[in-house]
């Protein structure tokens, strides 16, 4: 497949959230301008990264909204389901585990913690395992994902622990502080990060 | 000021947490190389992102930590608190309502829900106003930074209600639908999103 810039993969997500809102609605056709007006972009950018995939609308009368998610999903790949496993049950960790990410294709499996009292428990229905087990967990259930929402300075070891177990790329909540032993995708949500960059841009505006 | 590119006001971001780390070892002085490591970048990059600020190394010495520190917050404009309102006490709203932010400079001094039963209590010290209230205690309170944690269809009211309020800011985790009415930096932390991009990004490898 030719290289799709990140900026278009990231509107195939809005695209999906516009779908999943529209569809409560109980129509099963939509126009490019409600995409584009969904994510307050142009009718035109819409239909340029939709045509990206080759043509899946019908001129004048829309896209078949069950078409266009299947389409959007498997570029996606989440067309089938990916299971994830969670480390770190704290605050953010265990709000992840009750967040509904099962609807969008992420079934988180398996949870891990250092924390003697909660190894064992469950939250929302998803165990809680120990994170020296992540190695062997992981294997066992064929995780593809892990998603890191432990401290800083331990970030490294548990990723490195997901990758010792199969994993096939990274969500992070920690900043991963070491270049990998073995590169896969790994992507960051730096809270922190974000109220700083957005406190610059409000300096900046000032 | 000359325009800064995102990357690097991003990797001033990471240098903080790389000198958050290395300040609770003791250390007073921090080599561009340490900042390096810490990032996974070169050590060139680091001097080139500092220089764009002025000099304020030590050739052969390294860098004062506090005062790297300062610098870094000034231009982040975090070197005086920011007063933020929350919206949403969901799963992750009370999680950030428990989220360590005052560390970096960001204090939540007021969350809003809709939910009768949640209204009037308090999280962690904050308290919990209907989300109707929005404007006022923005203005009353001072708030410069709205996050919203709200669902998706009620997340463009609640960034107006912000707005009205004269929040100068916004940190979403819910795709805003519509401009808003008067144009201030918004900032998106979209986690499906970030899984859905993972797992292209995942795909993309195999």
């Amino acid at each position: 497949m030719r290289r799709i810039p990140e900026a278009t993969i990231r509107r195939l997500t809005h695209y999906l959230r516009c779908i999943e809102f529209i569809k409560e609605t109980g129509a099963t056709i939509l126009q490019s301008r409600e995409l584009a007006a969904f994510c307050s972009i142009s009718d035109s950018l819409v239909r340029r990264d939709l045509s990206y995939f080759g043509e899946f609308g019908t001129k004048g009368v829309g896209y078949s909204i069950d078409e266009l998610e299947k389409h959007i999903k498997k570029i996606l790949g989440i067309d089938r389901i990916k299971k994830v496993g969670l480390a770190g049950v704290g605050n953010i960790g265990s709000a992840l585990l009750k967040f509904p990410l099962r609807r969008n294709g992420f079934h988180i499996v398996a949870a891990f913690d250092i924390k003697e009292e909660l190894v064992g428990r469950e939250i929302n229905g998803i165990p809680i395992y120990h994170e020296k087990d992540i190695p062997r967990i992981f294997k066992e259930k064929g995780l593809e994902i892990g998603i890191i929402a432990v401290p800083q300075n331990v970030a490294g070891d548990v990723a490195e622990k997901m990758i010792e177990g199969g994993a096939k790329g990274i969500l992070s909540f920690a900043l991963l502080q070491c270049p990998l032993s073995r590169k896969i995708p790994v992507r960051y949500i730096e809270i922190a990060a974000e109220l700083e960059i957005l406190s610059y841009e409000i300096e900046k505006e000032d």
